[in-house]
């Protein structure tokens, strides 16, 4: 998916909500499979959100049907959403390339999230397809950002050291930037170096960040913002009703999004 | 497997060779398959080696029936050598703690390597699993090493914090390194913050490394290496003799470190 058609879905459906398909087996509704699942998820969000997010782990430690239902679940979002493999791939040269294969032309999704720690050669396989995205892991919203991601080295922070390389590599139609900030003084120093690219903001939600806070100080004038929510939406209730649970909590992040979304 | 039965093997076999198991078709004999290319790969190499590395990227571009093929590998590798699954996984928590599961459970992997950028929640899950390893990046033998791996933070490159900060959340029965390091000088320094760790060596052989350079300045009294050679030992040929020049290299290499090993 490109550029102007991701921020016409965001335009259109006054909404820049992810949501995060990080299905585990052990939280959904009892005689619940993981595929039947996601579709009641995906059926009870669309209308509010912009782009779905499956978290590989989930699906990988099924073993290989895993990966078949992923590939089923990617064909079941169709083409009127964007899909993010979360998969942190990180490798070098021809290995890289092969993730960048994986996820683009085997699983047919608009972009994988990256870890940059091996640098230039592990983002670079990911860019210069068409329509297609790297996303790469820049401010995370653990605990453990505060070991590598913040250490200081020429007077900033590593995660801003790979906010500018990345942007010398790709560019703001092929490359966006997980940051999990959620601190207005945060984001506003994020958008003074790259104030034209896409964040994906996890942490608001279930891992408490403030929507509004982001949406205020994240925004540019394409938007610019995936906003991720994981936990809080797919299990906002076990019971049978947790479809219309769903439903409910995604509107109502998305109703917070209208209002700074003209 | 745990460590007296590694250094066990090392010692007996004279060699502290890792296969990488990079299988990549379109580089394979004409009308053989993966899984057929690995097991000749394994008979050839499985007297001089000690461990095998299937790199995960190559397996996964095939889809659902690449992690059988993954699978049936591991399985005829058998329990006489140390095997790694080369992920690169790095995310958090409950997440990571699903890579674990699948890499240590489903697959039956004794390692795993993870990329630190996330910090301690990315390592960590690894940890605590008996008999199990996390492999975690350090220094990477790839030009973007030099990107973010060696900027200095507090007067050191990042991936002495990494070694220094990983060494502190694990213990050298459970935690390797890469290090992609070929000259004496940064071995020793290597050597000086991680004594007793065993280290994975990439980049010798196709990628140009000295392997008398790395054993002479990377051992430990357990030896403490596992040096990984991928391309020039698959691909030693690429007529019907490969298995046969497949076993010479690896040969070659393994006599080289018997020299070392007493």
């Amino acid at each position: 998916m490109d550029r102007k058609t991701l921020v016409n879905h965001i335009r259109h459906r006054k909404s820049c909500l992810c949501v995060g398909l990080d299905t585990d087996p052990s939280k959904i509704p009892a005689g619940m499979d993981v595929l039947s699942f996601n579709k009641a998820i995906i059926d009870a969000t669309r209308d509010y959100c912009v782009a779905y997010k499956p978290n590989l782990a989930f699906y990988e430690v099924l073993g290989a049907k895993g990966w078949d239902i992923l590939a089923e679940t990617v064909e079941y979002i169709g083409k009127e959403h964007f899909t993010i493999a979360d998969a942190k791939r990180g490798d070098i040269g021809n290995t890289s390339g092969y993730y960048a294969k994986t996820f683009f032309e085997t699983y047919g999704f608009d972009s994988v999230t990256v870890a940059p720690y091996m640098g230039k050669d592990s983002v670079e396989p990911f860019l210069g397809h068409p329509e297609k995205w790297a996303i790469v892991l820049a401010l995370t919203s653990n605990a453990g950002a505060f070991d590598f991601e913040t250490l200081m080295a020429e007077n900033k922070p590593i995660y801003k050291h790979v906010l500018e390389k990345c942007s010398s590599w790709g560019t703001s139609e092929n490359t966006m930037y997980v940051v999990g900030a959620t601190r207005a003084e945060q984001l506003s120093e994020i958008r003074a170096i790259v104030p034209d690219h896409f964040l994906l903001v996890p942490g608001v939600g279930a891992q408490g960040g403030n929507l509004e806070e982001v949406m205020r100080f994240g925004m540019n004038e394409d938007v610019g913002l995936l906003i991720n929510a994981s936990r809080s939406i797919l299990y906002a209730s076990s019971g049978n009703d947790f479809a219309a649970a769903t439903s409910a909590e995604a509107r109502s992040m998305q109703q917070v999004m209208a209002n700074f979304i003209s």
